[in-house]
């Protein structure tokens, strides 16, 4: 089983209280893929710039990644600048420079036309619609979206909604979709929106996934020192849609990934742009992820 | 097995962004009692005055709670009025009258004195050790603290926390007394002053305990209606240390409580002061328990 996602590819500045990267390699579609490579095939797509640096590229080869769909365009790579407050939750973004990622609308190639599992990355709702258009008979759609288009397209999002089988999105996108302030009315409020199911991502505190059934909580893998908080959401998606493409997604299949996701985006907090993932193996990911579990494991009967 | 506590006994006067309450019961021993009293037998101390309505001695010992310890002096009794706000997180005191709180150094009547598990509710470090000094040999010791405390008696403190086996505290109280920000090296830091084991509660984003050896992360039940967290933490620590009386404190005993404090913590925060326990049965929190089993359980082996 493959997976496709499409995504931003940017260049990061990124500021936190303990040190900061310059032009690092960042983009939801990198750090998704690189998540993801670790549990299944991965093809990706996304737009650079003449200035993109070629061992980025050589970085998402090694991991196995098929990058046939990242396109080259005249101009410049998307470049973000952002500063994380002392508490490491909470960020500002001091500039954005969409260059080649603006008005961005992806050619799916032939050959990917076929996943039967996609993710539509961060992007305007109508260009996540214009991706899940050209792909044939996706089985397991997830998709991500963010407060300007909860803003500003809101009624193409709400067209998206029911044609996602698992829609992602963080905590206070989540209180912005539906005005509803605890967790658990939230995501019945955005299942009432279409989707099968609905992760709501809460940073450090963990996850919350729900489906009209179920109910699942999950804590955040608790990290001694974080490093950059960029790209945890993304990374978290990846190694949960790797999980889903390669082990199904039954609701007990969706708990093992998402335990999965929050240990692999544990690695990615643990270094500035993608440098968690530079040596990191997947038996790696696999101790942790047992750490995790007896870390959260409650025997049902006592002596 | 019987448990005691000694701590504050309140007048609370509480406004949240949905409604409020006036001169309502509260206090740190009231809101343990009544949560450990669905697990184990409850012997409580504390002080009131003789404006301590009658009604709420009666409820207490309808749940069959030993108020023998209970003293009735001149004065007023101890109020409290504080604000939540929107995200029902964040609190501020708005009033304080300490009245027969006030320089209230517990004498632990004579029949008390075995007790094999306590809980020091929240009061100065030194009425903490007061306490402690008249219990003839316990078996099981847990403290909560407070900011002030952390900031005015801090060596007081640091004599009581080596006697103590859990030492209970919020996590804005953790970053205090550690200057550490991540949950795991504030855990440690506190685990080195002494105690065996401690928990940190983050209110409406769980908690998680921590021994030499081993950590646990629990998240907290998803409510989709908060009213009033006025006690929730005190509520915790009483399911908490009632679970342990009832079924020991070897660290998969202390997981299990940890689930149950969490899950009657959820049904003080139904109600204003103590209306979630007025009409609570212990089927309700077993049932909300096996619920919050399910919506925390990763299944370990998939299809």
């Amino acid at each position: 089983m493959s997976l496709l996602v499409v995504g931003s590819i940017a260049l990061d500045t990124v500021e936190t209280p303990t040190g900061r990267a310059d032009e690092a390699l960042g983009g939801s579609a990198v750090y998704f893929s690189l998540a993801a490579s670790y549990f299944t095939d991965v093809m990706m797509v996304g737009a650079v710039g003449h200035d993109f640096p070629p061992e980025h590229k050589d970085l998402l080869e090694s991991r196995g990644i098929d990058t046939s769909g990242l396109v080259h365009l005249d101009g410049k790579t998307f470049r973000w600048t952002g500063r994380y407050a002392e508490n490491m939750n909470d960020r500002e973004t001091l500039d954005v420079q969409l260059n080649v990622f603006d008005g961005f609308r992806p050619d799916i190639p032939e050959a990917f036309r076929g996943a039967k599992h996609v993710f539509l990355a961060n992007a305007s709702p109508e260009i996540q619609m214009h991706v899940l258009e050209q792909i044939e008979s996706p089985e397991f759609v997830a998709s991500d979206t963010m407060n300007i288009y909860i803003e500003n397209e809101l009624d193409a999002l709400k067209r998206l909604m029911p044609r996602v089988h698992c829609f992602v999105l963080n905590d206070e996108e989540a209180v912005m979709l539906t005005g509803e302030r605890s967790i658990v009315s939230a995501a019945r409020a955005i299942l009432d929106m279409g989707p099968a199911t609905t992760i709501i991502k809460k940073g450090a505190h963990g996850s919350v996934m729900a489906s009209q059934e179920d109910v699942f909580l999950l804590p955040a893998y608790p990290l001694a020192r974080e490093i950059d908080p960029t790209g945890a959401g993304d990374s978290f998606a990846g190694a949960f849609c790797g999980t889903v493409a390669k082990s199904g997604a039954e609701f007990a299949g969706l708990r093992r990934a998402m335990a999965y996701a929050t240990v692999t985006a544990s690695f990615c907090v643990e270094g500035f742009s993608v440098d968690g993932f530079r040596e990191l193996r997947r038996a790696d990911i696999d101790e942790r992820y047992e750490d995790f579990m007896r870390m959260t494991h409650v025997e049902r009967v006592i002596g």
